[in-house]
């Protein structure tokens, strides 16, 4: 059906946010059958591999290199996989094998791919702290490594703007120190001061930290890589539960008016 | 710690879309340490229930009354499950949870909510296609029972302006015919006319269709109620793949410019 030349299957998988139970029965099925592992070491150490599966480990800049690594190899007849954290099509590895696809020779588009998706950051520090995405939302990269600062600055205003709850990914790094200071100086000339910003770092893992603040006190000195940083929108509220962490939450209703 | 009266725990429960490889561990052990099962019926058709776990189906309608009823139970000492498909943070039951605990009685704010992360429809479909949420997207629910049709209208309008790629959640139904054909019109007015439209019913089960056309073209016939729609923004390229099914993918990278 496929054609005559026998290619392997490349697994684009998803481990979600850190915590084994968290990882779906199929992308753990995904890792019995990948006799090759590519990704990002942090990663790769999830994984409780055989002794008969291989690790490359990379990087995490070199997303492209290694998608096109993984891909030779499956074309070659191997079963490989390419491992992100959360979700792979969310700022991840599956849109970089797509790209390595659609840039490279014509037997890698013969190549069977399987993605298996996954729990992603924003859905995992959401349940941990009540439903702040209850309602309209968007994700959004605060990596000016991909797309120039302008467009990330607009893209803030306008769905600031719309309502929506944000979910901020990459949100800050030791190359990238002043954007989500930035981001926040701009939200706040959209948003109501009071606003609750949530700081949701290694959700369900043993060092998980969550931490919530209005926007008006928002401190990027709370983020770190390992956070996905969430600003709620003006419908967004939160529970006081005395002797409980708070609840924050955005209602499935919205009366309109205030948009 | 949380005070002496005893209360049960509401576990609030994601069953991912519909395949049960899909289903998180953490989410089946829940299910597991439930004694009652409040939700809507076909969601709790899915679950494999032991004779001593009992199950109160209702309607899709009574979010807030399935709620209270639950957290009733819960703060009577029963331990009790909310299910949702998907994910119940997105367009689900976390938030009408969260919305009746602070409405309710000061009883249901103490008790222990527990909310299992699930895998959303969006990234189902965008895992079944190649990696059309590879880049910025939103989520938008098209349901004008939520909230009025002119707030729908400017949301879709800013994230389009803003180069979101859009997941339209609740797309369309018996009572709600005509406001997917209403979004393209409007969506045509802000991008190009061959931005690709993904049509995802139920991904990753048996009956699942994914269906890809350009937005010019798009049909809002095509969409049932267990659709989740995709559109492209100007960035989202399509992959022709002799012999397999095209793939869809946003770019990690954004080069300024066409925004």
């Amino acid at each position: 059906m496929e054609g005559k030349a026998v290619t392997g299957t490349l697994y684009v998988i998803g481990t979600g946010p850190g915590m084994p139970e968290q990882m779906t029965p199929e992308a753990a099925r995904a890792v019995e059958k990948a006799e090759e592992f590519f990704g990002y070491f942090p990663y790769l150490d999830r994984l409780s591999l055989r002794g008969d599966q291989r690790k490359v480990a990379s990087d995490n800049r070199e997303e492209l290199d290694r998608a096109s690594a993984a891909l030779a190899r499956a074309a070659a007849g191997i079963d490989v996989a390419v491992v992100s954290g959360g979700d792979p099509g969310v700022f991840a590895m599956a849109a970089a094998v797509c790209e390595a696809i659609d840039k490279g020779p014509a037997e890698w588009r013969q190549v069977d791919l399987v993605v298996t998706p996954g729990v992603t950051a924003m859905l995992a520090v959401a349940a941990r702290i009540g439903a702040p995405l209850g309602h309209d939302f968007c994700a959004i990269s605060l990596s000016d490594n991909l797309k120039p600062w302008d467009v990330i600055a607009r893209r803030l205003r306008l769905v600031a703007e719309a309502g929506l709850v944000i979910a901020l990914y990459n949100p800050i790094s030791k190359a990238r120190p002043w954007q989500l200071g930035k981001a926040f100086e701009i939200l706040r000339e959209v948003l109501p001061a009071s606003v609750p910003v949530i700081f949701g770092r290694a959700a369900g893992r043993p060092d998980e930290k969550i931490t919530v603040m209005a926007l008006s006190e928002a401190d990027p000195a709370v983020a770190d890589m390992a956070t996905c940083v969430m600003i709620g929108s003006p419908e967004t509220r939160v529970i006081d539960r005395a002797g409980k962490p708070n609840l924050v939450y955005t209602p499935r209703f919205h009366a309109g008016g205030n948009v």
